[in-house]
C-alpha cells in the first residue's frame, strides 16, 4: 500500500517566513522536489498579496508546475476570487482553509465556521459551473485543539466534515496546525472520519510543535489514513496561532514510512539534495530534520511496492479481547 | 493503566557527557526528579572509573537515592564485581548492557553474546546465594538494529530474551541504542516479547536519532509495553555506536503519555524545573525538548489515575477484516 506525501514546504513553509524566495529558486526547488519522487505538492497560496507577499508569484508557480509530469499541483485558496485564479492558472487541487475553532477561523479568515462552510459551498458550485476538474479539498484547522478555544468538540469537527462533504468537497482531512494532537485522540478521529466520509475522507497534516508529529503519523496510519502533509526541512506554521511553529520534516517522515514498509515513491538522497536549493535562496533560514543529519541507517531497504500494508490491527469495537465477535 | 517512565539521565545522559557533574549536584538532581514523580531512576554506572570518570561516584549516588521513599534505584552494572558494588550500596534494581549484535556487544563489553549471557546468569547465582531481593534487568540492546551489522536478526533477539530469562533475569526489554528501529518493528517485536517472556517482559528503551523516538513509543505501547526509559533534556547516547544520538525527552514523552490519558505520575512543572539543576551544573551543555519551549496546550488535564487505559486494538491475527474470528 501507497502513503501518499503531501509536500506543503512550497506554501505552509514559505509563508511564515518573512523573507520571499524568489520565483526562479521556487521554480527549481518545486522540480527537484517532484524529482525526488514527491507526487503531490501544495506551490502556493492565493491569499492577496498585501497579506502574503511572499506568495504573490502564485499564478506564475502554478503555471509552471502544473508542466512538471505527473505532478498534482495545490494551491490554497482562501475565496471565491482565488478559487478562480488558482483554477485559471491550472492547479490540479484548491485547499481551502477552515478551522474548527471559531475563533481561529475568525482570525484567520474573518468568518464564522458557518460562513466558512458557506464559503467553501460557493468554491464548489463556481467549481461545478465552470466544468472543472480542480478538486476542491478541506483540512480542517484546530481540529485537535486551539491556542485560543483549548479544547475543540469532536462531534462538531465531525460535524463540519459531513457538512462539507455534503456541499461538494471532494477531500477532508484534518489538520492539527497548533501541534496540539495526541495518538489517541488521532486515531479516534481518523477512524471516525473515514467511517463517517469513506473516500471523501482526506489526509492527516500534523505539526511537531510538542514533539508529537511522527508519534500522531503512527497513530493516523493506523486508523486508515493515507496521505500525510509534511514540509521539507520542516519549516512552517500557522501566523494566527501564537506560539505554532513546526510542520513536521518531509525526510523524516519519508524515512519512517519506507523503513515501516510503506512505499512513498520517494528517494531520500535527492529528496535531501533538494534542501540546497533552500539553503541558497533563504541563506541562515534554519533548516531542520534529523534524517539528513543521521543519514539512514545500515540495512535501510526501500519499501517493496509490491507487498500490501498490513495496518497494526483491525479497531477494537468488533472483537472481544479473545478475537470473538463483541 | 499506568505507564512506568524510566528516568535514565543520570546514567545514560551523564555517562556521554565528558564533563563530571559534581556528586552534590547529582544528588539534588535525582532528589528534583524524584520530587516530580518519577518513580524510577537509573542513577549511576558501575562501569569501572578509569571507563567512566562521570561515574566514579556510583556508590554514594545509590547509597543515597535509595533513601527516597518511594523511588526505584537503578544501576547499571558491566559485571559481577559491578554487581556486588551495586548491592551492597542497596540498589533496588541492576540492569546489565547486552547487545544482540555481537559486533556492538564485542565493542561494548569485549564478550561475545553467549559469553554476556552466561555473565548474566552469573550475576543472577551471585544475587541467589546472596538472598539479594535486588532485581536483575537487562535491555537488549542493538534489539533493531545496529551501526556495524545493519539488520539484526529478531528471532535471535528473542531467543537472548528467553534464554535471559531462564538464567534467572527478573525483566528483559529491548533497547534501540542507536535510533535503527521502525514502528511496524517495535510493534512486532514487543508483541512477540510479552507472548514469549509474559511477566518478565521488560520496556521499551527508544532513541531519537532519526525523529522516530515517539514514534516508537506509540508502537510500543500499542503492543502492550508498560515501562518507557527517557532522559531529562533528552541527553545521552552509546559511545561505542557512531553516530547514534539522542535518548529521548522525558518531558515530551510525560506530555505525551497524559495527553493520551495514561498516568504517569509526574507533574510536568515540576519535571521542568528540574532542568534548572542540569543547566546550573553543566553550563553550556545543550538540553533539548519541545514542551519546555512550547508549554502544556491550553485545557490540557493530566489522565485521570482511576482510567482504564484501552489500547488501540487487538493483535490483528485473531480476527479478519469484519472483526470475525480467522
Amino acid at each position: 500500500m501507497q502513503v501518499l506525501v503531501s509536500e506543503v514546504g512550497p506554501r505552509d513553509g514559505l509563508q511564515s517566513i518573512k523573507r520571499t524566495m524568489p520565483t526562479e529558486a521556487k521554480q527549481r526547488w518545486i522540480r527537484a522536489l517532484a524529482a525526488s519522487g514527491l507526487r503531490e505538492i501544495e506551490v502556493g497560496s492565493f491569499v492577496h498579496p498585501k497579506w502574503l507577499p511572499q506568495m504573490a508569484d502564485a499564478e506564475d508557480i502554478v503555471r509552471d508546475a502544473v508542466q512538471i509530469p505527473g505532478l498534482t499541483v495545490l494551491a490554497l485558496v482562501p475565496n471565491l476570487k482565488g478559487a478562480q485564479r488558482a483554477m485559471a492558472a491550472g492547479a490540479h487541487k484548491i485547499t481551502v482553509p477552515i478551522a474548527a475553532s471559531q475563533l481561529h477561523n475568525m482570525a484567520n479568515v474573518r468568518m464564522t465556521c458557518e460562513e466558512s462552510i458557506d464559503a467553501v459551498a460557493g468554491i464548489c458550485r463556481l467549481r461545478d459551473d465552470a466544468g472543472s476538474k480542480t478538486e476542491v479539498e478541506v483540512g480542517i484547522a484546530s481540529a485537535f485543539g486551539c491556542t485560543r478555544e483549548g479544547r475543540v468538540s469532536e462531534d462538531w469537527v465531525m460535524e463540519m466534515a459531513v457538512r462539507l462533504a455534503r456541499v461538494g468537497v471532494d477531500s477532508i482531512g484534518l489538520s492539527d496546525s497548533v501541534g496540539y494532537a495526541n495518538p489517541a485522540q488521532v486515531r479516534r478521529m481518523f477512524r471516525r472520519l473515514i467511517s463517517e466520509l469513506g473516500s471523501k475522507a482526506g489526509g492527516a497534516h500534523l505539526h511537531n510543535t510538542r514533539g508529537q508529529g511522527l508519534a500522531n503519523v503512527v497513530a493516523a496510519l493506523d486508523a486508515g489514513v493515507t496521505t500525510i502533509d509534511a514540509s521539507q526541512a520542516g519549516i512552517g506554521g500557522c501566523p494566527y496561532a501564537p506560539g505554532a511553529t513546526g510542520n513536521i520534516v518531509t525526510e523524516d517522515l519519508v524515512f519512517l514510512l519506507e523503513s515501516m514498509g510503506l512505499d512513498t515513491g520517494i528517494d531520500i538522497d535527492k529528496l535531501v539534495a533538494a534542501r540546497a536549493i533552500l539553503a541558497e535562496a533563504l541563506p541562515g533560514e534554519p533548516l531542520y530534520g534529523h534524517v539528513p543529519d543521521a543519514g539512514v541507517t545500515k540495512g535501510f531497504a526501500y519499501a517493496d511496492p509490491a507487498r500490501s500494508y498490513v495496518p497494526a490491527a483491525e479497531p477494537r469495537e468488533a472483537c472481544n479481547s479473545a478475537g470473538a465477535p463483541a
